[in-house]
């Protein structure tokens, strides 16, 4: 294993955090908030750290998968652990587990809060959560693909490892490029819901929390009733700003590119749209009976569409109250999920398609077991090796799920609370139902319970394999 | 498609049902009940409609997959509705959906009831229903092929696609022998049950209806309360020969041929008694302090174990009061399920072996991209062709179980009710939790809901393929 360019790619990452908490600093001496010094000294700690581990630059910059899941799951974890330093030290969330959780809740984009009451928190410590998923959206690697010059091909492995999906395409030949441009599609989209929410009347500092945890699909808010105080203009427009976050990013690319036959023909985007509004009406028709007002029913049976399926998990309304059917339509998108290549979590629209397809092909073969069926889309044959892995993924997923269920049941909560724990956790959607539902939060569970969740989290932002292979003992054998 | 020779067998499963209906004739007649007329009137039926089925005699009797799946599909279609009917004309149960609901209950080994007072039914009916779980524990298909001399090799396919597991072995050369075999081994351990129940004093039809009960895996009893009312000596009887339906028949095989050896090395077997061990362990430490009572705790906590695990559903005690850490032990053996090639249900224990080692390779393969790695049970290699099989059935079975609970979900009974339902159903188990739980039924349910969970109890015992292919369209065409 090529230790020497994990450091060094792990001292890069520690750095880059350091610059992200320049954010929060402004923010505290903006709003001459006491949390300064402990965001400050937090950053001195990243930075020297960074530094520290940075010093011996590797000759050898070639590495491999392993090396790949392994610094993928090293950052994750270091920088969950740096970035809840700041709301320890400044004990505006005193137990350190806590912070943790709020952390790896943050950068995972789940949005799942142990805060009952978030109005109480700092600005500085407001837009730091926020910030957080600004950052795990799209992943901190994917950035520094851009600023580090890693020579050598193989770092595909990283961006692989980070990104979202079954297979993950190059936009252009090089990486770098692709990395930029992702972005910087990312970045412009940002913009434009903060300069939207402005013009909708809503205060900068606000626009700025909410677009950070839509843009990374989070769910953070700075509110005790997440978005239900703000107006429905603002709430419409955040409903379409999730929706697009969901969207795979190359349907950008390829608007950007002006080719707009090709943007629209992608079916995944297609299919997530098909999800999307079938849900959506289905919960129209089963609320209208308890709102009696139809473009108010539409309003907030969409924006919980968007804000579950995209993972983002903001909330418009109490949608615990709603009926059973609702409420399972809503559990069912939060394991599809956003597409791939977005920065929503979830199995993804894509992986479900191919699932679909292959029973499909299974059916047909036992009519006719000697036609072979080629699964395509978008005209390209899906390769048995992606099937495999799509397969064995969500059997994997299956298995993290039971796992997690189970231990966390010690805690003796209800099953319904547990599962939509579970299912909203490591699917980086954030509020379940019951005891976690979106009026409520995660602090009633116990230390070990709050660890097995954290691991969802990153288990389902990372893809399963890293996490699973950084504890896997096999790894860290040099044959 | 060969429509003669689906026909042909379909006669013959009618025969036999007729002649499986004397059973509760007896029982009238010994009781002098006065639901004789309408077992009398259904045995005339089915007698006849078979006799008339079966006067042509397809010259052709080869078969292939697509025949299978539809004759099988066909057969407990109508086994079911024929079954249902002397409930329903001798008003035992008056509405046809909930005399259906029962029957099919009955004949997938389920044991979901939606009987409130199964203790009012008449000793015809109730020996009926029992009754219907033995036939359905090994198949009636299995027992046409020792009686059918189908020529042809591809009679396998019957075989395959009615006995549950991944891959259906052929104990001797021939399929009749086979089966022959197989139904000697359960009349032999059936038998042995119910003289271990008489002689610790349980009345013969008790005896008779608990015994057929647990041979089947099914789970109906003829108390309001299941076993509750029975005395410890018998529940732990219950409690064994439950455990031992649950056991791979090829280990009865190997005993009986003096191979002890091999039979006590079937890796299939040993790791159902160690999840069953462990189950019932966890649970006895988890329920203890409710009970304070070691033996009585082990009992319930074993008997339980016994009657999820294998499928059957029977219980000693209402184990919906128990903690969530428990239910949740048994939810998650309700989806394991017993051995594959034995009378439960679930997913199989092999099934669940598969895809460890799977997930095992995958994690490895990660690490050492050359390294093929190979999956072994019992030292044999593992086909690609068959893990790709038991991949896309768990995917099935998924789509299948997120299907019904959606629709299901319409009657807004809560997500645990719902949940264990489908689980409940699906893995041919009987009780759930919640508004299903043990000690309540599943009469609440509404008509379309019913249908969705009888249509979950044939694709789980017919494990899948048989039901979808038969409402798949592309079934029926000849290309």
């Amino acid at each position: 294993m090529n230790k020497k360019i994990i450091i060094y790619i792990l001292s890069w990452v520690l750095k880059i955090e350091a610059i992200f908490l320049l954010i929060p600093i402004a923010t505290a001496i903006i709003y001459k908030e006491k949390t300064l010094s402990s965001f400050l000294i937090v950053f001195v700690i990243s930075l020297l750290l960074g530094l520290f581990l940075g010093t011996q630059k590797p000759e050898d910059t070639m590495f491999f998968a392993r090396e790949g899941f392994i610094v993928v799951a090293l950052s994750w974890l270091s920088l969950s652990f740096i970035g809840a330093l700041p709301l320890y030290f400044s004990n505006e969330i005193p137990s350190f587990t806590n912070a943790l959780f709020e952390t790896v809740s943050g950068f995972t984009t789940t949005g799942a809060s142990i805060l009952s009451d978030v109005e109480s928190l700092s600005r500085s410590s407001q837009i730091w959560r926020s910030f957080t998923h600004w950052i795990g959206g799209m992943g901190v690697l994917v950035f520094i693909l851009i600023i580090l010059p890693l020579t050598g091909g193989s770092n595909m492995h990283l961006m692989k490892t980070e990104s979202p999906g079954p297979s993950v395409s190059k936009l252009v030949p090089r990486l770098r490029t692709t990395a930029m441009i992702l972005y910087g599609i990312y970045f412009f989209i940002t913009i434009s819901e903060i300069v939207c929410l402005i013009l909708f009347k809503m205060p900068i500092f606000d626009a700025l929390c909410i677009s950070f945890g839509t843009a990374g699909t989070g769910g953070f808010s700075i509110k005790n009733d997440s978005l239900a105080s703000y107006s429905i203009c603002i709430q419409s427009i955040v409903t379409i700003f999730m929706f697009l976050f969901g969207i795979n990013f190359i349907f950008y690319y390829y608007l950007f590119k002006k080719k707009f036959k090709l943007a629209f023909s992608i079916s995944e985007v297609r299919c997530y749209f098909l999800i999307y509004l079938i849900s959506g009406i289905l919960i129209s028709i089963n609320i209208f009976p308890a709102i009696k007002n139809i473009p108010l029913t539409i309003h907030h049976a969409f924006f919980q569409t968007s804000a579950i399926m995209t993972t983002t998990g903001y909330s418009s309304v109490d949608f615990d109250l709603w009926p059973t059917f609702s409420k399972n339509i809503l559990l069912i998108i939060m394991f599809i999920g956003a597409c791939a290549g977005s920065t929503g979590g979830g199995i993804k629209v894509s992986r479900i398609m191919i699932l679909f397809k292959q029973i499909k092909a299974e059916l047909i073969n036992f009519i006719h077991p000697r036609n072979i069926k080629i699964i395509t889309i978008d005209k390209r044959k899906i390769e048995d090796q992606t099937i495999r892995q799509v397969l064995i993924f969500i059997i994997t997923f299956i298995f993290v799920f039971v796992f997690s269920l189970f231990i966390i049941s010690l805690d003796n909560f209800d099953f319904t609370t547990n599962f939509s724990a579970v299912a909203a956790t490591i699917n980086n959607i954030g509020p379940g139902f019951n005891k976690v539902g979106p009026m409520l939060n995660y602090n009633e569970y116990s230390i070990l319970s709050k660890y097995v969740l954290m691991f969802c989290m990153l288990a389902g932002r990372l893809e399963l394999y890293p996490l699973l292979l950084f504890f896997y003992p096999n790894t860290w054998k040099n044959k």
